[in-house]
């Protein structure tokens, strides 16, 4: 199933928009955090009118099952450059009362391809050194004791010096860079990079840290421009675990090497005996 | 006249929190868009009910100037570690029906002081290296053709490598460091952290970008713990300014070497013409 397949949304008569939460996309059972963006999202950049997201913010308030789902969305402002949208997931058929919030949204929407080139520019920055690709480590081959369905969805290729913690050797530094790719030739659309910037594993996982459940508070994801064909470089960093939260703060080049997004998101500690 | 004061609300009968926009905390007229974000988060915080914000996210949609403003709120969801809430700032009276909204929120807010220190940890940062408070450059002393209310009402005193921009030698380095407390020696908490994350010069005026102004279109700040008394220790950086965009990243350090606050902000390049 393609991610546009995975995301479609259409409006229904009430105004809201069907957003069914697909199987598969999954981890344990739970839709992945950057499937759900980019599932809402989808339907946000619908409703806004607009050609793609720019920044996207979503809390994480309950998981997300597979089935019926809908956003309902409503625009705050709709300015010149961008257009302001509120919106939530809802888990449930609307109308039946009884849904439950999974996603609470806010963003904003524009033209990317306005943003010329020939601005001025200061860059401090560049993509991650990987391997290449047949030297990377494919998420979907590893042995992993977590039941990951969305790394049959999508395409994830570690650098080795990163995929220790598949095997009990954690680099000991909060750090994970791969490639990212949708499967089947699906070009990667800027909600696609909705998805790419929370489908890596966490990099708690090489910091040494507790592995279990790190419920994401707050994900924001900025779209810096659309990306060029072909596979994304992704690089994604923690640099302070404390007090029981953490960040993660990822970078998505495109074959260009351009910075097509930037995510952060706040997570809470992973307590061992969660489920 | 202090934060607390600049930024006091009261629920208005229709539920409303009332929180007028104080003169003062401004840039060319425009109110800051820390001390708004401040001012729309303590009535959130009060609002949830909780103790402290933890992430809480602004998309700027219009300038905010002295005058009248309200807060609506509305919880997405009241769960046992945190409360979301959504809101907006507008400015006009409630129920005059002419109001502007000037930002658009969605918070979580909780209770800080449960995030036991005893957890587990990893770090990979330090509160940036700054000169003596003394031989730092006070804000409120510079010459500036712009005209900065902000500065005084607040204490920033800027690293002197990273102060070049006021005499026309920027550094070269989208870089800011500094430091930062309230006046009359007014305890820094969390919501104050707010402020402090918006409330120093642009990274980009060190980046020989042109100086003009540079709308914010999203922040959001993170509330990694209670600062301890005394001085922050601030840094901010823009590692990418390219299509129009650029992201500004900070870091807050308190007293005890704790980080206290992250923000990232997505901005649009400067207009030299803009106003």
């Amino acid at each position: 199933m393609s991610l546009a397949a995975a995301t479609a949304t259409e409006r229904l008569p009430d105004g809201d928009w069907s957003t069914p939460i697909q199987s598969g996309w999954d981890i344990r059972g739970n839709a992945n955090g950057g499937y759900l963006l980019a599932l809402a999202g989808r339907a946000m950049l619908a409703h806004s009118g607009r050609a793609a997201p720019v920044s996207l913010t979503a809390h994480y308030l309950s998981p997300g099952k597979a089935g019926p789902a809908f956003v309902r969305a409503s625009t705050v402002k709709a300015g010149r450059q961008l257009t302001t949208v509120r919106a939530e997931l809802v888990a449930g058929s609307p109308g039946d009362g009884a849904g439950r919030t999974v996603l609470a949204l806010l963003g904003a929407f524009g033209e990317l391809d306005s943003a010329a080139d020939d601005q001025p520019r200061w860059i401090d920055a560049e993509p991650p050194a990987l391997p290449p690709l047949a030297e990377c480590l494919a998420s979907a081959d590893q042995a992993d004791p977590i039941e990951v369905g969305l790394r049959r969805r999508v395409q994830v290729a570690l650098h080795p010096d990163d995929a220790g913690f598949y095997t009990g050797e954690p680099s000991g530094t909060a750090q994970i860079r791969g490639w990212f790719n949708l499967r089947d030739d699906e070009p990667i659309d800027p909600v696609a990079l909705l998805l790419a910037a929370d489908a890596f594993p966490p990099t708690a996982f090489n910091a040494r840290m507790p592995r279990g459940w790190s419920p994401t508070v707050e994900l924001t994801v900025h779209i810096r421009a659309r990306p060029a064909p072909g596979w994304l470089r992704a690089r994604f960093t923690s640099r302070y675990i404390r007090d029981g939260m953490l960040e993660e703060d990822g970078e998505l080049w495109d074959s260009a090497d351009r910075l097509v997004a930037q995510s952060r998101q706040l997570a809470l500690v992973a307590r061992p005996e969660s489920p």
